[in-house]
């Protein structure tokens, strides 16, 4: 893509209100817009990551038998009653609306009920089952604070997966299944390294729920850590009783801040049974689904790969979600200069090669602003192409991640 | 992808407060689910589909300069107010709901009033026009009634093309290219036959705004058509006038039904004009932006594939969209059985030749309801795979739109 043609720009500042990190610079760079507190438009840029990011949670999904489907952001009042969720003293972020003759409606902050009541219509025996439908879409939480820019939105895209199982055998299979799957998510978008599960409330479902948490010091979660272990326990359950149920020693543990980018939960019954999904089994007998659910934040996963990977310069993407792999950067005058034909020539081979490239083709802008365009915006390489490089008949590569650049000849690249 | 891993089943009947004939088929068919009147869960056979359609308005999209993003639902009554747009007097279909500390919030209908607004941060100079954001994503408009199925949503997926130009010129430059872009969309998805350009009001921006109807018995809307012309009036503003302003005689008109799959506004600088997005002209003098506005109906366009394509029988998907391209069929007892393996050995060779392809391996299903399954769900060629073809050392391949079948060599497929 042409740098000319992109409508975003770069700014020097981020808006005097907005107080995260992740917004900052997603806002500097020209990836996202705030409409207001917890709603941000994804812009061009952003949204390149974005869905790369989605991608490979698809891909994740799918490989553990996921179907992705679009749910509805409205959701019907007598659903919800049915769990006792619809209350906002029970549920209290909820944003509620209604139709022209009266009745309320609420957007979906997360689709346990509808999902549940949507498949009695698909499932009625035990070869039905298992089933793992899952959907990316918005969802919308009315926080009374809204200042972690993606970190914590009112409206922010989320993968919701839900598993319908026969049994809590098959639901445990699944559910270490999905674990592998969620490892695999933060491993591919970069943030591996920094990302522990941790055992939280399982709320009236379960004993635990399982947090995926990235430490990050922007996050709004602490968390006591056993780095030997990889495992962690989030404070709202970190009592003597639960270490020693998870036989960890205290002084084995360090406090820690950190950012939940994702949760699964073992929700047992109690949608199946309080909604009425309930299957034949081998033995003609009706039983209630066993199931579970499991969260990621997309635009979150967005905003805590910012606050990891970014420098005093800007962003720093890891390549598998950059918007673009190469950044390739003309020094020249007028589209008659050598620098701009040879630019072009390496543009078009790289595009043919299936590569993405920003090209920042700009004429009108200083050396020094393009190169600090460059590592705000935070593609993986920078390529220039300048007069000085052409003398050496060579193009500057630089990583984004490293200081050093190099000079490769022209044809090498 | 097997039939068996899919959660979705066909169903014999359709919900019986389901009047239209797109949303019976689509939910028997297993492609939605009726959460509420006007809104309905995409599934996973329905997602193939609404993704291939949204990919078809995203390349066309793209080769006119479009920019993809992603705006937010929740909309400012601030920036509606600036445009007399806030008020349910003026317009009657908003959903709208609220913060905790008591502000309004919308839920966007259509967009023109935060990207205007937005714009102002990125549009200062003449150097930075023309630009062509858009946008797919759902809305949500508060129908008093929704008895059309997917052809009118109370929640729906939609694209939204704004265009920001210098003049008018420019603007009418674009303006034709969006005709044209908007004319391969339909052609491609499998509606160019039936689509025609009508002239309609341009509210309180234009003389006339221009709408793509395709004609439908299902449709909403009437017009009065000259074939001859290939252009037609929308009822709402078919008088004298206008035909004399059209240069079109009566008598070559005829009325039809028909349903608005796109429309393309021009704006003029009635909303940069109300929320002050100007420029710097070359002179140094301030100008306001001149806009347009470009919207199609991406659920609704799967709606009226429907109604255009289908007979007693169910989908006649055009291949451009249709789920899968091959449905293939196995009539065997086991796995065991040589036309289970011949069938996994093709549908190994599809997959890895790139195909897209549906392979229906259940063991427990009559050849009968598998014939008719393949018939309602609409994929565009059929291959069986039998004992009896085998004996033939051949496949059984017919097109979803013809009646008759041909015997094709294994090897040949």
């Amino acid at each position: 893509m042409k740098y000319s043609k992109l409508f975003t720009k770069t700014l020097k500042e981020a808006p005097a209100d907005e107080l995260s990190k992740n917004a900052q610079l997603l806002i500097r760079a020209g990836f996202i817009y705030k409409e207001m507190a917890g709603a941000y438009v994804i812009l061009p840029l952003g949204l390149r990551v974005l869905n790369k990011i989605s991608d490979i949670v698809r891909e994740e999904m799918g490989a553990i038998g996921g179907e992705e489907l679009q749910s509805t952001a409205l959701q019907r009042k007598e659903v919800w009653e049915k769990t006792d969720r619809w209350s906002d003293e029970v549920v209290d972020n909820w944003f509620k609306t209604g139709l022209k003759n009266g009745s309320e409606l609420g957007l979906g902050f997360t689709h346990e009920e509808p999902m549940t009541d949507m498949m009695r219509s698909f499932i009625h025996s035990y070869k039905d089952l298992p089933a793992y439908p899952y959907d990316i879409r918005t969802v919308f939480r009315n926080e009374a604070r809204a200042k972690s820019g993606l970190m914590r939105g009112r409206e922010f895209f989320w993968k919701a997966m839900y598993s319908f199982s026969k049994d809590e055998a098959e639901h445990q299979e699944f559910y270490e299944k999905a674990k592998t799957a969620y490892k695999n998510v933060f491993d591919r978008v970069g943030l591996g390294d920094k990302t522990y599960l941790a055992f939280a409330s399982g709320g009236t479902f379960s004993k635990y729920s399982h947090e995926f948490q990235t430490l990050c010091e922007a996050g709004e979660d602490t968390i006591y850590l056993s780095k030997e272990n990889g495992i962690a326990v989030n404070k709202e359950v970190y009592n003597d009783d639960v270490l020693d149920d998870l036989k960890l020693e205290k002084s084995e543990l360090v406090e820690e801040k950190a950012v939940e980018v994702g949760n699964i939960f073992s929700l047992g019954t109690k949608f199946s049974g309080s909604l009425g999904l309930t299957y034949n089994d081998e033995h003609g007998l009706d039983k209630e689904v066993v199931m579970g659910s499991y969260g990621i934040g997309i635009s979150r996963l967005l905003g805590v790969i910012v606050e990891v990977h970014s420098d005093m310069r800007g962003l720093v993407w890891p390549e598998s979600v950059a918007p673009f792999k190469y950044h390739l950067v003309t020094i020249a005058q007028s589209e008659d200069d050598e620098s701009y034909k040879k630019s072009e020539e390496l543009y078009n081979k790289l595009i043919e090669r299936g590569e993405e490239v920003l090209w920042d083709d700009r004429m009108d802008v200083r050396p020094g602003e393009k190169f600090a365009d460059a590592d705000l915006i935070g593609c993986s390489i920078r390529i220039v192409v300048s007069p000085k490089t052409l003398g050496e008949d060579s193009v500057e590569v630089k990583l984004r991640s490293e200081e050093e650049s190099k000079l490769v000849k022209f044809e090498e690249v």
